[in-house]
């Protein structure tokens, strides 16, 4: 018995099965030629030149994002995730998941200005065109990746987050009070005087502000030799948190078959597992809030 | 029986309590508040604009700070740290405690100018204002955390702080002889070319300094590439300090009930074990200075 | 029995034998020399000074690599990767090797003028005899490490590189917004703020662009922020790939004789046989396509 | 009976005995203030002020460190190392060995002058004054502690600095093609283009050399992402290194009465063994040369 057209639709748009072998380069394709798209259009020359190929390009994307959006819409009711629901509210679900907004928002922007005109003429409503790239996400583990890796270490990581704006709003203030007087347009205020702070910390070091007072630079020198250990620690984390997230990925691949209970994600190894609790702990109290 | 007032007050003034789940937060938040006041305060056009209200919040603030101090003093012999002393000498020993002292100096600095007059025209007392972003340390295991790693790395960090230290010096020596005849504004002596130095080996690099003759050129690429691994090395230590912290932390708080005879705290896992009796080391080694 | 002449020729030319002894390091010298001689010949002064010095030295070189070129195609019957071959079908699989385009490409450039007259004044084709550097991979494992390396780490590294191309993206997008009308001729397009984007992330900060309004330096602040974990983060995986790598290395050499079927290199220790296994797995792709 | 005056003269200069508890910090102290003492000469106001004091106290070093000098080599027949030699071979021996050098070259830039009058007007020779801060290294482990962590790593470095190298004159060269035209007093050669690509590669930055034009902006992007992990890479490697030998001397030093029988250092432990065998093969290699 052939599969009715909606599960077969269900199969084309779901991504890395057989069925979608020519439909998952396709959109992927059409979301990077989106955004290089977004990226050109503001080199002047380019955009008085080809802006009936970019307008043409724009309506297309749309077009086909809009289809979709909408067959994604219709055929929901066969993910499993919404089977046990009437095709309504399983459908509702599915609205207000992550991917199906990102897939709406994808669209939005380009009908909104026919809602309400007035938008037409607000330069950053072409940004959100960038907010495509989001689509993306559903081929690639990279955020999910993130996403862990950021739940594994986010102790350290707020830890970190804490003394680090602190060191900066003090290391500011200090600095403020030493230069001030000398170069009053630069230093001129604590907030002012906290992008020279992340500048520096940071060690971009762009040369708009620096100490020119001996005090300055005798703050400028301890806050560089305390503060640049500290800037640097969050990548010694997420480097160590991706190494165990990609690592247990990888562990889990060998043992396919088992299934997580909670995430319907392959598990096994102690740290999948760990990963699946921190996530389902965070789904939970955001079920409670 | 219901417990006394005294003791009622100190169960609220402890962190973490269920009695201060109320007061916990609003002393957050005020604490917070005040360091975005005072940053915000040497806005020139917010600080005209809202002298009262700042002023007043600064009133408020400290009356608060101060109550709370005098509640924490009154209430201090509830604590089990200061319970076998006689209530002066129980009292005395919280005054000399170091967060009994931060929150002294969080408020005396708004009473010193009624003693001392001529301490209202000076400007840096504001700055002594930030110092109440310390009482944050009572609700947060950070600043312990860092205390903890610093200890427990405390000998790689002396060595690479020494060795820091001489490649700093010898570059800047090289250096200022290389371009102190190019550049004698800038290149003016060995401590000016060490702003040079450590600008440089924390790659920073503002560019209101670097060598413009081919021999100081070349000192610098020899100093860079030796350097920068050097600067950059305590990040390394720290982020494996921190790990090693926090894995020892999570593992204690899993085997609740046992406590450290040295520090109060939950123990167990060789590492905290290591830690408080680092801890246990670094008082006695205080004591008997 | 004496060996042929072709066999002794062939063991001079393969490095790290007895028999080339002299040969090795004055090959390698004469390809380090001809770095320094490309290097140096553009400087303005040594080249007018010594331009017959520098010519006769680049015509010594062609001839010695021309000359060495030939001589291993003549002996690469004897290379037992191409023993079971016939001699002419050997020789062409030694030509189309890696290393034997690399020496090809190596003299080529200085042929071709004579073939193409055009060319002589082709500037940049001075820069094709920088190619010849690549010959010293005959003799340094250098090149094979970082391949071991890059293919040990290329899913977490690619993870990363994504997900920096859409922080860069997004970000660059960002500032252009908030910066165009304040610097229009530096953030002129979101390609040109990419250059931004690109030197503040990777913290080299030349100070030819950056945020000027306070919009700008919010978003800048906030792209430091977060963005420099992320651009630090390969420099992690890299280090901790190189260090397995090395290790495998260090095993396999105590374990002499044993000797990987697919790739010809000592071998035993799990991680050796997971980068042999990945490299035949690389070969069998790049033979589908 | 007492022990001679040469044994102990010996048991006093000899570092960390009870003999020397007022000697140690005394010899360290006049080192430090050596260095500051040359530091501060350079700032033109204090010189001018000083002058007599600076020349006093550089007598007055020079008096106390030719005396040490003198002690140490009528005393070093008291050395085990320089036991079982005939009092002047042994003190030949001593004479030879670095540390007496470093003790032989603090002192001998004040007395030359007296025999080569020509040296007294050559700025430079203030300079080797700073040499005397390698005096400190008898009383630190951390000269040694580096040595031990380079030859540990010397393959994995010695790997990158080749890569480095490649790296940084391929994309100087491509830099200086993309650029000389655009800016020919900056990137007037190939080794002014390598100022450049020392500066970004190792993400100083200082903006006195960047691209201008589009395809070195490209070049620079592409060079500024494949090479800062590479530059950053040793730091990582130091990293571990540093934490091993760390290590190794902390299990070392709990299990004290077994001494190494190459180096005379407390071992056990595969690390320190392996240290003490790559000094050993290091020795060796020196006595052969």
């Amino acid at each position: 018995m052939e599969p009715s057209l909606k599960k077969r639709i269900f199969g084309i748009l779901e991504p890395g099965d057989e069925d979608s072998k020519y439909f998952d380069p396709f959109i992927m394709s059409l979301i990077v030629l989106n955004v290089v798209v977004v990226v050109l259009e503001t080199v002047q020359w380019l955009y008085v030149r080809y802006v009936p190929l970019f307008h043409a390009f724009d309506v297309f994307s749309v077009a086909v994002f809009s289809v979709e959006y909408l067959l994604r819409l219709w055929s929901s009711t066969e993910d499993p995730r919404y089977y046990n629901h009437s095709s309504l509210s399983g459908r509702l679900r599915f609205m207000v998941s992550p991917m199906a907004l990102v897939d709406l928002f994808a669209v939005l922007p380009f009908y909104l200005p026919f809602i309400i005109p007035e938008l037409r003429f607000v330069r950053a409503v072409r940004l959100f065109r960038l907010f495509r790239v989001m689509k993306l996400a559903r081929y690639s583990d990279s955020l999910q990746t993130f996403i862990d890796v950021l739940r594994l270490k986010k102790d350290e990581l707020g830890l970190i987050f804490f003394t680090i704006m602190i060191l900066l709003i003090i290391s500011s203030s200090l600095m403020y009070e030493a230069e001030h007087e000398a170069q009053p347009d630069a230093f001129s205020s604590i907030p002012a005087a906290m992008w020279w702070g992340i500048v520096t910390l940071a060690t971009v070091g762009y040369g708009d502000m620096f100490p020119i007072t001996p005090l300055g630079k005798l703050i400028g020198s301890v806050v560089v030799i305390l503060g640049i250990g500290l800037f640097a620690l969050p990548t010694g984390m997420l480097a160590s948190g991706f190494a165990e997230v990609v690592q247990a990925r990888k562990e889990a691949k060998e043992r396919k078959g088992m299934v997580c209970p909670h995430c319907g994600r392959v598990i096994e190894g102690q740290l999948v597992d760990t990963i699946c609790t921190a996530r389902e702990d965070a789904r939970e109290e955001g079920r409670k809030k």
